[in-house]
């Protein structure tokens, strides 16, 4: 099985359920070939609550990715005003999926992703957005050009399910999320995750 | 406000959705007192899927804590066959809420807290309870003798909600789940919250 990267950029001040919903997924899926990284511009970063990860992978890891997606937290928006780590972590469309997890969108719109919108973000981001006078939309999972884009911290399970789907398969995002699940709920979950991603692009 | 305590008790080769779904919603209501703090016998240690955490808490913070939940993963299988570990993170059900996520169902049994069950857990630790002749529940969430037990990564966020309605009130065990819900989806999360805190002693 050829190795498919993910890279899960995280700022400082993360919020642990937008980066590790994803990895954890992605994880649960491996046997398929998925290997799941946080990249961080440093190697030590912290979480909104309190936990410190140490030995992330850097920037660099998510250039050779097939898929990067942006998580959240508190740094996003000191992120987004520097411009050379704006760079750095720019994807690269045609050869990566690209998405976002709540906050994270602010990112994809900074470096020009997703156009005017319309976003899907969290309710906190959503105020950023609309004094900018870009549309959220009131949805957990949305698609835009092709770049994904969820809201709502547990919406993760979406976004990764999205990833799974298009870099391993629709049997494969099932399996993810049926580990994943409250046990007796995994045919609900299944059913919301579906009816999300069917409609992301309407 | 006065602080409540509320240990997350995390061995090696931790489930990253079980230990951190739990804190990151403490950490939402943490204005109403809360305090949550992932305890290991080690500063150090690392997740099933690969992150490192550092500078956890000490196993002794749990003692003065008003709750102790056992979180999950690999290593639980190793850690209930130490028995001065297990000591160490004993409980004390007369002044400590108690509660497992997946296998951490392993040590509340391990240390005789839900006696012969039924036993609430995830499909692949019921095969262990099974062996032993220990039912087990097709139920994401169980209160045996007022001892919780969560079954399945994302019932992490019934153990949570069950821990903030005993320490500070209904209302913001919907409002910790009604942040972390997907976007549009907060009502069906928090009916569904309440439906399984309901059914968890019938």
């Amino acid at each position: 099985v050829p190795e498919l990267r993910i890279a899960i950029v995280t700022f400082d001040q993360f919020n642990e359920l937008d980066s590790l919903i994803a990895l954890h997924m992605f994880g649960r899926v491996r046997g398929h070939g998925l290997r799941a990284e946080i990249v961080a511009p440093s190697p030590d970063i912290s979480s909104l609550y309190g936990v410190h990860l140490r030995g992330v992978q850097p920037i660099e890891w998510a250039k050779d990715a097939d898929a990067v997606l942006f998580g959240s937290g508190r740094g996003n928006r000191q992120a987004i005003l520097d411009p050379q780590l704006m760079e750095r972590v720019r994807p690269d469309r045609t050869r990566q999926l690209v998405g976002s997890q709540c906050s994270g969108a602010l990112v994809l719109h900074r470096l020009g992703l997703v156009g005017e919108g319309p976003i899907c973000t969290d309710n906190i981001t959503r105020r950023a957005f609309v004094e900018l006078g870009v549309p959220v939309v009131d949805r957990p999972f949305l698609l835009h050009d092709g770049v994904a884009m969820a809201g709502g911290c547990f919406s993760a399970q979406y976004l990764a399910s999205w990833v799974i789907r298009r870099l391993c398969g629709e049997d494969q995002a099932r399996e993810a999320l049926q580990y994943v699940a409250p046990v007796g709920e995994a045919a609900q979950y299944v059913q919301r995750m579906e009816a999300a991603l069917a409609a992301a692009s309407e």
